[in-house]
């Protein structure tokens, strides 16, 4: 394997790999390539089981340390480009990606592709900007059990680094699914069977008293605006997380893991089958 | 009032008012005076309500635009500090303060006074360290109706200004409680008729299947290390929210809503009483 073949030069900040790499940073270089960066072993080892891995730049520690990953995605015919500490370093946004940064194929699908799964609990995350909030909200998602992950409208780029990271690997769970307008991708929603709530802090509805037993969808709105107002109609219902004490709303992230772990709650406690 | 007053100069930010106050964003000074700071309109009329404001800082167009919120700050007997724009920067720590920093007179109480009240739902923040996060679920637990916040052992200080802005004006709903032992905490929870639990990913008993429509008190631990063992053992019981999805954890302030709102729910479904 050529990892392991001593005496070969570790790339260093001018590789043109590494070069080429690092553009994944920006936005419009990774849709130009239709790759994006993941960083760190836990997020690797997901990539790998996606089958989603390109290339895995990896320093001679790292190559020690992690021998079952370097193993692991020389077999799934990802590329291993040794890199000099510094390198590492500059391909990584967090101060200890202890060793490992890989460049991953992205991993979206088309929404009618996820909705033929028949999914039962989806998150479209409208217009939210956050990085940090929307890759949260997905991995609460995804450990609530949901199938699928919208990231609708002005919703930030689920490739962003900050929100990769903020998704601790379960980007490559669910089925992401990008769509530009928020509107169809409710009319899709309700087509396939699912029943729509907008969660909004003064929903007419309390969570405590709508059913979310069967298949459902919930959209969540920015932190600053919450929903657009149009959008929220569009929905089968207005969904408020109630409010038992003297806080004035709860934060997003916080909000929309009360919502889908009811749900999930509901969908188990009912027994319902897929 | 002073601070209609024309012809009065602000205060600059050599002001020695000003500059004393500048001092509260550190710890060490906030310790020593027993305030703090809070910023922006939001903060300032709960901390009003709370009658913790000890003097207001506000910029001319401030007073004009939450003239409401000056004449009870001076109704309260709070003293009214007109400061120029860049005093007011200094003073705040978010690029938008909206014109209003207030000097605020700490607000923790001891536990056993909190706990005479008889809290149907508390929190304890066990060594959590980052004032995002600890603010978060101060928030949180004061939506879920929580009547008390402990910050126990090595957690930031209530008091640290990101802390303070993550609990959106939450700080001031509830009982907040310093306790350097959380072991002491705990006997303290228990003598007072709680259940204890600890949030646990690891825990033996699934959160759908443990009760806390009683009293109850949650244990949470920080980000990085979960709960010490040793204090985990120390509650009645280890609880994980279940992971229904291929996530490997949830965040903790997620799972802190998730285990809060649980509680919340339970109590009011069982229809107990206080």
């Amino acid at each position: 394997m050529q990892h392991m073949r001593p005496g070969v030069e570790p790339f260093t900040t001018r590789t043109p790999r590494v070069v080429a790499a690092r553009r994944l940073q920006r936005r419009r270089d990774r849709t130009e390539a239709r790759r994006f960066l993941a960083e760190g072993p836990q997020a690797v080892r997901e990539a790998l089981a996606e089958g989603a891995v390109a290339e895995l730049f990896t320093t001679a520690d790292a190559a020690q340390r992690y021998a079952d990953l370097i193993a692991a995605a020389d077999d799934a015919g990802a590329r291993i480009s040794p890199v000099a500490e510094d390198a590492l370093a500059a391909l990584a946004e967090t101060v200890q990606p202890q060793g490992l940064v890989a460049v991953c194929e992205f991993v979206d699908v088309p929404l009618a592709e996820a909705l033929a799964k028949r999914p039962r609990l989806v998150a479209v995350l409208a217009d939210i900007r956050d990085p940090g909030n929307a890759g949260t909200i997905l991995r609460t998602a995804d450990a609530a059990g949901a199938d699928v992950v919208v990231f609708a409208g002005n919703a930030v780029d689920p490739y962003n680094g900050k929100c990769v990271r903020a998704t601790a690997g379960s980007l490559f769970h669910v089925d992401v699914v990008r769509a530009d307008d928020p509107f169809v991708v409710v009319e899709q929603l309700r087509d396939a069977g699912l029943t729509v709530y907008a969660a909004d802090a003064y929903g007419a509805q309390d969570l405590d008293h709508v059913s979310c037993a069967g298949p459902t969808a919930w959209l969540f709105g920015s932190e600053a605006h919450g929903l657009p107002p149009e959008l929220a109609d569009a929905a089968d219902a207005r969904v408020r997380v109630p409010i038992y004490g003297g806080a004035e709303s709860l934060n997003l992230a916080a909000a929309a893991a009360v919502c889908l772990y009811s749900c999930a709650r509901a969908q188990r406690m009912e027994g319902t089958s897929r």
